[in-house]
């Protein structure tokens, strides 16, 4: 345990050391960056961390995180109800939408269960999901989770939870990804490419 | 650039992303921790980095952080007021402190000459340092830089403004790092290595 020569420079480090991927030493580097900036862009720094956890909200609807009740993305009238897509969080989401390939909404469940975490079913918005696909023209749910042993074990219980709702249940396509080369893929994978083979002629004009 | 589905969230991202080492990628990360935090952890983690800014102190005399007038080190009566270890932060202190082996004081100039970061001498507190040798009983100030070239130029500077102040001015000594393989030691390290040798004697009982 390091002494600091201040307590207000030791209790800012403890609380920047809590954040991910941030150690003692990087704590430092970042309050003695802090120190050197003006007390304006340093009260506007911590303004923004805390009314981003106290006055975000959350699409109603989706659970994506918004301004308004309903999301950008669920209010959008060129968005079709019949597809939702599952993700894990925000950032699934907006990699999606970079792809421009899909024209359905989404469902955020807020994580995936992971039991090492301490994160079970009921701690994801899975009731929510169910609730969605009773109210609305859902036609297929497409789970796009991690392809984790989390990932899997969610996906799973999405699966029996979603088989006698009538509605397709579909996942991610698993594969050689764009560039790779063959020799350096893994088995697993490479062995699954070939399993869930797809018509050449489905390549053409992608 | 990306498209944030929520104003507050864009903005504590921007805010994150101003840090040194924190991406755009890496911000949006933090973020979601920091929604998975409790109002009151994240208020606390906010209210910390203000207060650290506009509530430090620096000391009066070595320009240290410190929540007293006079900072720890500079108040203690075990230290000597004959040495002062000029260094550039608080990072050095604390790296010095650790070794155990000085008894003198320090003097924190905040930062070192980098004309290509627009630092000059007059953004130090070289006058600070002069002003302290003409009021204290100092025989001895001991440059404690960095040995890169910015390091190189503000001893350089320092030297200069100190020759004719009646005292003795010395640096740190440079040489093989304790554990090193000579083999792997750098030219320049290894020849100040041997300019510099050393009686063996005095090697022992360290």
């Amino acid at each position: 345990m390091e002494e600091y020569p201040s307590k207000l420079l030791g209790k800012a480090i403890d609380q920047l050391n809590t954040l991910p991927g941030v150690g003692k030493r990087t704590a430092l580097r970042l309050a003695l960056f802090l120190l050197r900036q003006s007390k304006a862009e340093v009260t506007d720094f911590g303004e923004a961390i805390i009314k981003l956890r106290t006055d975000i909200n959350y699409c109603k609807q989706c659970y994506n995180i918004s301004d308004e009740e309903i999301c950008g993305i669920c209010s959008n009238p060129k968005r079709i109800d019949e597809q939702i897509c599952v993700v894990e969080d925000i950032r699934d989401v907006m990699a999606i939408e970079n792809t421009a390939q899909f024209r359905g909404k989404y469902h955020v469940l807020g994580g995936i269960i992971s039991p090492m975490d301490g994160i079970g079913p009921s701690d994801l918005r899975i009731e929510e999901l169910i609730q969605r696909l009773e109210r609305d023209s859902v036609e297929e749910v497409i789970l796009a989770l991690s392809t984790t042993m989390e990932g899997d074990t969610t996906n799973y219980y999405l699966y029996k939870q979603l088989k006698d709702k009538n509605v397709k249940v579909s996942t991610l396509a698993q594969g050689i990804a764009s560039g790779d080369e063959l020799e350096f893929a893994d088995e697993l994978t490479l062995g699954r490419s070939i399993i869930n083979r797809i018509p050449y002629e489905s390549t053409f004009a992608k």
